[in-house]
Order: C-alpha cells, then sequence, then structure tokens
C-alpha cells in the first residue's frame, strides 16, 4: 500500500486524489481488512495462502474504498459498508484468480501469479470459494438488495469476460463492442460498489443511481485508462510490463483504433501479430507502439476516456460539496492521468 | 434421459427405484428443465450453447430430483422447490465445468467435455457465470434460510475441492482424509438439496436435520459407489472409461485400502503408478484392479457404501410410510448397487 501511494504522489509532492481519498477511508478501511483476514480463513491452509498471496498484494483497494467512500457520502453512519466493502474485494479477487489463469497471465502487481505459484488448478478452486465467501457475507449481511446487485453484477462479469474471450485476436472489433465487454467486465463492478454506498445509507431512487453512474462512468474510463496504459512507457514504473496486451492478442480501443486508421499493408501486421500471436517477431511491439502514435490512438483512448470521466463527475454533483465529494471527483481525474 | 432409464432397469424388467422416483417427480421436474432452460440463456451465445452441453448430456438430475422428492414427502404444495431445485443443478453444473478443467477430463457421459469442446477458459468462465445465476434465483425466492445454506453449501464446495487437489498423487492419504474430501466436495450438495425441501415446506428442525442427514450420507455412499465403479467392468456399459481416477493419480478408497493391505513391493508399485502417473505403463491399470480384487478392496468399499446408506435409510424413518419415502429408500440401495 505505502509503495503505491508513493509512485502516485505527483511530482510537487502534493497527496494525489488517491492519497486523498485513502487518508479520508482509513478507518473504515482498516476495518475491511480485518474482515478480509478473517473472512478469507479456511481449515484448507492452501485456501487462505493462495488468496492471501493475492490480496495482499499491494492492491489499491480502489473497488472497497469507493464502497466506503459512497457510503460516507450518503451520510451513513452503522456498519454494514464494512463487509460489503469486504464483498466487492473478494468478488473481485476471485475474478483476478480465473482472469489470470484464462489469460495464461505470469506477473500481477509485479509479483508471481498465483497460477504461477500454486497452478491453475488451485487459482480456479479458490476463486470459487472467495466467490461463495463473498455470497456468505451478504447474506449475513441480510439484504435482499444488495443480494440482488451483486448476484446480477457477478452474472454480468462472468458474461464480459466470456464476451472478451470471443473477441481475443479479432482485429475486426468494433468500438461499440469494445464498449459492451469493458462495461460488463470492469464498470459494473465499481457502479455496484458505489450503489452499495446509497442503498446501506437507504438514500432515495436518485442518489443511487446518481452513484451506480458515477461508479459506472468511473469504471468504463479507468479501462480505458488501463488499455492505454498498457502501451504506455509509464507502465514500467509500476512493476508491470508493457504489451502484455500485445502479445496475448487481446483487442482494446488503442489497438481497434489504430486497425481503422491503418492502410492495407498496415493492417496486414495488425492481423498477423494479433489473429496469431505465436506468429510475433522481435520488434513488433515496437512497430505496433509506432503505428498507435503516428495514428494518436493512446492519446484519443484517453480522450474517449475524458468523456467517461466528464459524465462521472456530473453525476456526483448530486450532492452537495463535502471533502469526500471531492475526493471522489479528484480520483476521476487521477484514474485517467496516471497512464501518462 | 431415456438413454439412462433404460440401462438402469434391472434384468427382470421392473422399474429401478431411479425409474420409480423419476416418474413421481416427473410433472415437477419439467418445470425444473423450463426453469434451467430459461435461466441459462445469455445474450452471450456461447454461454446458453457450453452450459447446454452439459446440461442437455442426459444426467440424471439426482441431486435437483432430492429437491423435488424431499419437498413432496414434507408435503409441500408451494412452488418455490421449482427455481431451487434448478439452482442445485446450476451449482452442481458450474462445480462440474471446474472440475473438468481441473482434472483435465476429455469424456463426461460418454461426451466430449465442454473443456475439450470450448477450451478450459470458457469453460471456467462459463462455470462462474452458472455460479452466478445460482445466486441470482436464489435471491429471487427471497430466503435468507436458503441463501445462508447453498452459499455455505458452496464454500464447502470449493474447500473439498482443493483437499482433493491436495491429496492427488499422495498414496499415504488416511480413510479419514479421504472421508473428509468427499464428505466437502459431493456430500453437501447431497445434504442441501434434501434439507431445501424441508426449509420450503417449513417443517420442523428434526425434519430438516433427518433431510439433511439422509443427503449427506446418500452423498457419500454415492462417492464411494462412485469410486468404486470407476475401476469396474460395470462402468463401461455406461459409457465411461475404466481407470479414470487411477491415469489421474486419485486417491480414492480402493486405492487406500489396497495401499494399506499390500506388501512393501506392491507399494512401490502403487508409489511408481500414482505419485507420478506419466511412470505408468501399459498393463499397470490391469495390475492395480488385479490387486484390488487380492485385497478385496472394491467390495470392501461397497460395504463401507452400505453403512452410510444404512444410515441415510434410518434418518428418513422419521417420515410416515409413502410411496415418496419408499422411492428415497430404494434409491439409496440403488446408488450402491450400480457398481456392480
Amino acid at each position: 500500500m505505502d509503495n503505491v501511494v508513493r509512485i502516485d504522489r505527483d511530482k510537487r509532492g502534493a497527496p494525489s486524489p488517491l492519497d486523498v481519498l485513502t487518508e479520508l477511508t482509513k478507518t473504515d478501511m482498516q476495518r475491511v481488512n480485518q474482515v478480509i483476514m478473517t473472512r478469507m480463513q479456511s481449515p484448507v491452509a492452501l485456501i487462505p495462502q493462495l488468496a492471501g498471496h493475492l490480496i495482499a498484494s499491494g492492491g489499491k483497494r480502489l473497488r472497497p474504498m469507493l464502497t466506503l467512500a459512497t457510503a460516507a457520502l450518503c451520510g451513513y453512519s452503522g456498519e454494514r459498508h464494512i463487509p460489503l466493502a469486504a464483498c466487492i474485494e473478494f468478488l473481485h479477487s476471485a475474478t483476478l484468480l480465473h482472469d489470470d489463469v484464462v489469460d495464461e497471465s505470469r506477473l500481477r502487481r509485479g509479483n508471481d501469479t498465483a497460477n504461477v505459484l500454486w497452478g491453475n488448478q488451485a487459482s480456479v478452486l479458490v476463486g470459487d470459494f472467495l466467490f461463495s465467501r463473498a455470497f456468505q457475507v451478504m447474506t449475513d449481511d441480510g439484504s435482499l438488495d444488495v443480494l440482488r446487485l451483486l448476484s446480477g453484477t457477478s452474472a454480468v462479469l462472468a458474461e464480459g469476460e466470456v464476451l472478451q474471450l470471443i473477441t481475443t485476436n479479432d482485429v475486426d472489433t468494433s468500438e461499440d463492442s469494445y464498449l459492451q465487454v469493458i462495461s460488463a467486465k470492469t464498470a459494473v463492478l465499481f457502479a455496484a460498489a458505489c450503489q452499495i454506498g446509497a442503498i446501506v445509507a437507504n438514500r432515495p431512487k436518485p442518489e443511487e443511481e446518481a452513484l451506480e453512474s458515477f461508479g459506472r462512468n468511473l469504471g468504463i474510463a479507468f479501462q480505458l485508462a488501463d488499455d492505454a496504459l498498457d502501451y504506455s512507457a509509464k507502465q514500467a514504473t509500476l512493476g508491470k510490463s508493457v504489451g502484455d496486451d500485445f502479445r496475448e492478442g487481446k483487442i482494446t480501443l488503442p489497438v481497434i483504433l489504430a486497425y481503422r486508421r491503418s492502410d492495407a499493408e498496415q493492417r496486414n501486421f495488425w492481423r498477423r501479430t494479433l489473429e496469431h500471436v505465436e506468429n510475433q517477431r522481435e520488434g513488433d511491439l515496437e512497430h505496433a507502439i509506432g503505428l498507435m502514435t503516428e495514428y494518436d490512438t493512446l492519446a484519443d483512448t484517453l480522450t474517449r476516456a475524458r468523456h467517461y470521466g466528464a459524465m462521472a463527475k456530473d453525476a456526483l454533483r448530486l450532492f452537495a460539496p463535502s471533502p469526500m465529494r471531492d475526493a471522489l471527483t479528484g480520483i476521476v481525474d487521477f484514474t485517467i492521468d496516471r497512464a501518462f
């Protein structure tokens, strides 16, 4: 955690929006971490070992932080947001474990992935465990509204992952299809994380909808920035490797735009490298980034991200100004700007 | 379905206990099938394709049938058992999809597995979808008791699968550990399927506990018989291959007993073939079956199964005699005897 905060601090040394939000939710987050540690236990020792490797690996905990922040924004003074924020992190972690198996990823947050250390089989099954645990924690909370929201969310998450699998290696994927994929695989969980803040605080429908919209648009902006970041030199400074999506043949917006703007010969390059990633040769990634630069597709991806970010920020204006509202507004720009 | 019933019919042509139970739950089961077909739909066409391949592949639907039968045994006249039986089948199907990935299975019920036809990645993700869908259907039902039961059940299922993964290739696995594995990976879902019958009918705790005990003991007997069946010539007549567990290095009771009863040289055989399955040679399976026959371990596994079966049948005696009680009692012996 410390590490992430240090990296994110801007050049003038002022606290980043993530620092501010982290600070505002700090006490609650300690309690969320406590719930996470307690509820990931199992008599089967491999489960907390494997789950703990992922969960303790220095993620920002952005999604549960959003639940805590939106509950506070809604003036909530109860306890329910704590275990529900842990649920959000469990659902997210289960998805990451399965994602890394599906993508055959070897590194996450600069560490070996669980599938590298313990094998695909254990990763699939521990993902199932965390998923089940999330529903146990929700049931303990006892709200059918939350159960309806999160069971629906996790069905859409799975649909999004399948959609992404289908579009992998398909350079003809349209921007619309891509938006559908990232709405399903990323934005719904952000949306649910934020919506829960209003649900526990029992706020009127328009506020719940505003927070759902904030989370959804923030999630889309986040994913667009992530997809641009994958091709950016900045990536290396975050302990990640550049070009993972390219090597896996993942079709993200920087590629979709580059393909559409390419001439016939350049399109052949995209087809050769992305439809059959085993045909990639040394220098292909550099050439791909060269084309993205020539056609401005990384910058344009971030421009698209700003469009969704603007909607996210406007959705928040339903709420009275407060330090928490400012922090949530700040996190939108932060999410997009980290890609530079 | 027809096919299964035909095979199970006994030599005198009398209907088997499975036929009887199938007939008694037939109308309800048609409605369960309708719910399954409706709720496995998704705008992502691959999901119902892949899920449908497994779900329509001629399984006996024994678990949802138990929910229907126990609800009827409890005199339930409402509608809730229909979608909840579908939930049980969804949870079971999600587990099967993930199991086949974990075990690298290539055949199930005589058909290519989903992971062979669509790949491991799609099987993992569609399993996640079915799992999520099960919780959506439970939430629609709206009973926190059922949600608590089934979220706990699915956490234990995942624990059981991880335990099994850990004991694979370990010939020193004890009978106790093995019982723990099959209690978690098989018996809890049978138990929950039966317990739901009492929950929806709002029956007193002792009846709920009796049905839980019936299901749990039936589940253990079922798994023991399954593990014996894997080494039995009968297996081939059911469209399955003999010795899958041996080839995968799975440590089941027939092997555990044989290893314990073997002399030093025979133990070396078990270690060579099961600790490193890649060392298996032509004739090893036949030699293994020879040792199991010499030490009576297949017959003794079934004797153990009968012990649990007897407990299952006695648990049912809390209920007044009825054709449904007879059918459920009959299914216990049927489950064990199918291994001959």
